[in-house]
């Protein structure tokens, strides 16, 4: 490994094509930097999964990634990090980083009430992973959980009419910005919007959320800030690469590879291709016996 | 207060004058941003205080600067952050950060070997903070404690000769990177330069630490990163006062103050003048009855 300039990529795993919102960020603002990306779909969604069988998927995925010389590894799922993270850390070869600790703190920098929602799927907030993440680093911070039992199936749903998508993100439209979403999101929002709460942040704790981010920016109102746990993740992820020296080199054009255990590499190409904002080039299927043996 | 540009003052704590390390770092980064700093230097050390008194004087303190109106609290000082960072943050009606989770952060973010040096009194070591900071937010990162029960010492013996570090300051010449200390410093930090070991991350974990920065960097050698927390923890208040647009605005000529419960304001001024690398203007001294109001 060179001292400066490492160009080996970065493995981006999530149990399906929600991450993608990480990948895309990632992509956007590191433009040199290759991407590995691992979207666990046959298996998806983790939530109905044992704690135990979700971090043995996150190993599963971390030797696989690590058998395929990443430099880093993303776990870029919520549910995956609040499981599978610590253990990732000490088990595997490469480092690992989650999308918790870097979407809390920004939070915590973010909010002047001390007051912080966390909206995520109704498992991320029943575990508690965000309310400790930002109370270890402030415990002057008071955390609202917001369930959003919805979000997921309002994105996979829209994301499953495949062709009609890739021409509605041809055109740079929000597809997901539509008067229907707009109710059920304020709906979903009401109950951490009551006056005399006081919430000034709120945190999207789950990789699906940031393509409801016009719906819920609306439902928020200006008062309100967003901080996309994809976006403070890359964050991070710079701040690392930079101070160990291991950005891409500057003429690096990157090469994207996507991997997949679905089986309908059509539909993970079409609805990947529009969280990603490109085209996903190069799909591969791994099958859960390859998976088995790492 | 305004939507944007807030300059009230940065509170900055410690127990005697390590913390002006912190405060320096903080003026030389953030050239408008006022400072007002306590030190507690009639009951310092805190290292030998019990961890209940080393509480109540974070919170008298926290209170007092509160009441001067100040924007956000910083505790400059690893003992204090260790004891009284948490009830700080609950009890205190301003926003306060410590100094040890930005060190923590930047350390496992710069580490490449996973393996990382925490320097520091050994009180501190033995605390176990920043192990306990480092490992929750990476797990796979071994953390070697090296205690440096003669660091603070040597600072304050050097700063004690006062006027004589007057003139040397002015010639910005490095006081304490003499032979005498560089044998020190070389002797302090053999058992973690072990082969073998495989350290290729230092954090300062101790704000008179930087001072001796230089000594500490020769005895290292290059292939190791140095980590400060006071610049980690200044670079952490930047990100905070950007996101809460609370910044002061671009024109404000800063106004530093200082307090002290010292006797010897001269003494104060004459040591606390070279660590903060400018003139201390305006310095007040805090009898400790006052504090005990608070």
């Amino acid at each position: 490994m060179a001292a400066q300039g490492d160009n080996r990529p970065i493995g981006v795993f999530d149990s399906g094509i929600g991450g993608l919102t990480v990948a895309r960020s990632i992509a956007t603002s590191l433009p040199h930097e290759s991407i590995y990306y691992v979207g666990d779909t046959k298996r998806c969604p983790y939530g109905v999964r044992s704690e135990s069988e979700v971090r043995s998927f996150v190993l599963q995925a971390g030797r696989w990634l690590a058998a395929h010389d990443i430099k880093i590894m993303i776990i870029a799922c919520n549910t995956a990090t609040a499981a599978g993270l610590k253990i990732a850390q000490q088990m595997l070869p490469v480092p690992v980083i989650g999308v918790i600790a870097p979407g809390a703190r920004a939070a915590i920098n973010s909010t002047r009430t001390r007051k912080v929602g966390v909206l995520a799927t109704p498992l991320t907030v029943r575990t508690g992973a965000y309310t400790r993440a930002i109370r270890d680093l402030d415990a002057g911070v008071s955390v609202y959980g917001c369930p959003a039992p919805s979000f997921v199936e309002i994105v996979e749903n829209e994301l499953a009419t495949g062709a009609h998508l890739q021409e509605r993100w041809l055109q740079d439209g929000d597809v997901f910005d539509t008067p229907e979403n707009r109710e059920e999101v304020a709906r979903t929002l009401g109950p951490i919007l009551e006056p005399g709460i006081g919430i000034d942040t709120v945190v999207l704790g789950c990789t699906h959320f940031p393509l409801l981010v016009n719906p819920i920016r609306h439902a928020l109102g200006e008062g309100v800030r967003v901080v996309s746990s994809a976006e403070e993740t890359t964050r991070e992820l710079t701040d690392i690469l930079v101070r160990r020296e291991q950005l891409a080199e500057d003429d690096v054009v990157p090469e994207h590879r996507f991997a997949t255990t679905s089986d309908n590499i059509a539909e993970f190409a079409a609805a990947g291709s529009f969280i990603f904002g490109q085209p996903l080039k190069s799909i591969e299927h791994i099958s859960l016996d390859e998976l088995d043996r790492y």
